[in-house]
């Protein structure tokens, strides 16, 4: 076997057998495969994809390059959430204490924010002494006790997906579905869970931005999770305009709080209460309303014991940033236009997001957005709070700004958050 | 600019400017565009193409990587052959003296073989003395006085050339006629002809196997010379059967002397006389006629000094290999199937060629073929001879003949040597 073979047999349009799959994937995570041939290869499977069997191997390959997670019987059924990642979305903080709270298990390996889109670890940092870093055998030991977790995947899952994701992001690779959907699927059934609720973003701020192109990845993954016994359900949700009034860490704990306690905007709320209830049904929990359990107040105390498990106090005053300032309309009329992308560019650009990996971010730095598309404003009506501790950044921010927040006589079409659900 | 706009572009189908061009090929000769990337890019090149233009531009940045010889006023005019590559193909050694005896200068800078095919360079080697390496201001004295130079390219032309094909070497991108067509016109153009005659070579034992791909070939290379006012014409012409009866440096370098001397194999002289036509017909001699030339030992004249210039003895015994044995016909018959990349492949075994660029290769082994397709044969009669230093190779060499040399009563097609011709 031989690397310049495989990559000429996908360059010339052929199916990769499953000896070439498996052999390349070790040999890349080896270092015997280089990382220019696999670079070729992935630009070949960029252009001439793979079909459901290459990429049900290829999943298998990425995940047997490393350790697959056991948690063996923490006395709940084990179900995970994944997002393809938005601006806005904050919706695992109150999400993995909800679906606790209504008798379930939450093992949520998450990552850090790169570019426009947050990460939930960076949010969860913004509460003082919270720690995202635990051993499996400390994953175990809280699914047991408190039912949810979040924090950093651990770097023996799917170690080939960690190599080859940081290479397709500086080779132009990155936009190939079979690569997008192995990557996330192998780190998910790696982790070792039950059930798998996806959350696909579509939209000018999500990854995909057409409804096809979200749905393709959407039945991709569901059928990776069939192949591999792992039932998985997807649901479409638009990603046109932020998710929830706050874009930034501490500005997204603190609107996760709010809905925690039965409170926060319409949106967040029922986008978690739509993913409650197919993680439940995923784990065959069929007596709890997720609504009801979030407006008692359940899912808050779940919350409060998940943070302190990991360090954190879930009282403390989250930071403020050092300078606040506001955009405000520029003629009366209705806000027909909050571009998703152009807010989320703006929050990277005051410091809430990153780069470059070794980049730091600020926990206070941000957006809070003060009306909804759809209503009315005045002229010099303040719209949106940038917040940030180093004002110099403001300019850039107000730049990715101009022409995604438009103020006009234009009718309205509110956006349908929940699109479509794909099941196997 | 960075690499991973410009690989997107490619990818996506988009053609790339001008801009992107001189900066990528520029970057990547310098290391700031990674091979990873380089690799990518590549591979989206040969699947997603490049047009005329695209094409002329990539060739110019590569020659502007490096320098551009100026050989000057050297008292006549300049003209270069370049091959493409095959089995047996010696012809660069009785063509250079013939064309420099009928009045024109030819500026040879040859390259060393790799796998099936072998080098000019490596044949010469098998001459006592002879040396490939010559400085520029030796290779300009040496074209005013012989009017024939035989050496090796200087590590100061199309740098990224160089780089390029190694990259492309072990990425399974070599197949891509816009990156093939510049990297061999780069090097033409940087050396400072003023015409060139291509030989594109179409066939088994050839790179490009079918006619329709060596013609596109073809056309792309005389488009880059026009585009570049290199005056270019491009001979397509059969690789099905090897050129001559030696296939092997020694071997070969010896039936190149035969031809100097007026006689040897009618292919061998077809093809030297019809590729003198077209390079004096660009230099713009009409009053030679070189089959008169070659008959007449003038050019074998030239080749004694040229050789001798570089330090070789032409009238030195050549090697011979240490063993010899013969390969019978297993049948009488016709011999209906003389196949080129077999007998290379069988070639490169006994140790003629290299399989890579560190590896040394035998002088005197190689193969001498000793009937003609469409010759009647008995059984037990010796159709080739291999000659090796090393008879553990013998194997291996039989094994890459099995099929490739046929005896049958099949009706037989000679081949024609000369397919077509490609002008401006």
């Amino acid at each position: 076997m031989n690397a310049i073979e495989v990559i000429q047999a996908k360059r010339d349009g052929h199916r990769l057998s499953d000896e070439q799959i498996d052999w390349v994937v070790d040999a890349y995570t080896r270092g015997d495969v280089a990382d220019e041939q696999m670079a070729a290869l992935a630009m070949a499977i960029l252009l001439n994809g793979m079909d459901a069997a290459e990429i049900a191997r290829w999943t298998q390959a990425m995940i047997d390059s490393g350790e697959v997670l056991r948690f063996g019987d923490v006395g709940r059924p084990l179900v995970d959430k994944h997002s393809t990642g938005g601006v806005g979305d904050k919706i695992t903080l109150p999400l993995a204490p909800l679906v606790a709270a209504c008798g379930a298990a939450v093992p949520q390996l998450s990552g850090r924010g790169l570019g426009h889109t947050g990460g939930t670890l960076d949010k969860l940092e913004a509460i003082t002494g919270w720690r995202a870093s635990l051993s499996e055998e400390e994953i175990r030991a809280q699914l047991a006790e408190v039912g949810a977790v979040v924090c950093a995947t651990t770097p023996t899952l799917a170690p080939a997906d960690r190599k080859l994701y940081a290479l397709r992001d500086v080779t132009g690779t990155v936009e190939s579905i079979p690569l997008i959907a192995s990557s996330i699927m192998s780190k998910k059934i790696a982790e070792g869970t039950d059930g798998l609720v996806l959350d696909v973003k579509v939209g000018s701020g999500a990854f995909m931005k057409t409804p096809e192109r979200a749905r393709e990845l959407a039945e991709t993954m569901v059928a990776i999770g069939s192949a591999h016994g792992l039932a998985t359900t997807a649901l479409l949700t638009d990603m046109s305009v932020p998710l929830g009034r706050a874009v930034g860490n501490a500005l997204e704990v603190a609107e996760s709080v709010d809905v925690l306690r039965g409170g926060g905007p319409a949106d967040v709320v029922e986008l978690t209460v739509a993913l409650a209830r197919e993680m439940l049904a995923l784990a065959g929990i069929t007596g709890a309303d997720p609504a009801q359990v979030l407006a008692s107040g359940k899912a808050y105390e779940v919350w409060e014991r998940m943070i302190t498990a990991q360090g954190g106090d879930p009282s403390a005053p989250l930071p403020t940033a050092a300078h606040v300032e506001e955009l405000v309309a520029d003629r009366s009329g209705v806000l027909t236009r909050l571009d998703a992308l152009a807010v989320g560019v703006a929050a990277w650009r005051l410091g809430a997001g990153r780069a470059r990996k070794e980049d730091a971010v600020q926990a206070a730095a941000g957006i809070r957005l003060l009306v909804d598309v759809g209503d009315e404003v005045e002229a010099g009506q303040p719209l949106l709070e940038l917040h940030t501790d180093t004002p110099d950044a403001v300019t850039g921010a107000r730049a990715a700004l101009d022409g995604g927040v438009v103020v006009s006589d234009e009718p309205v079409h509110r956006r349908t958050l929940l699109l479509d659900a794909i099941r196997p």
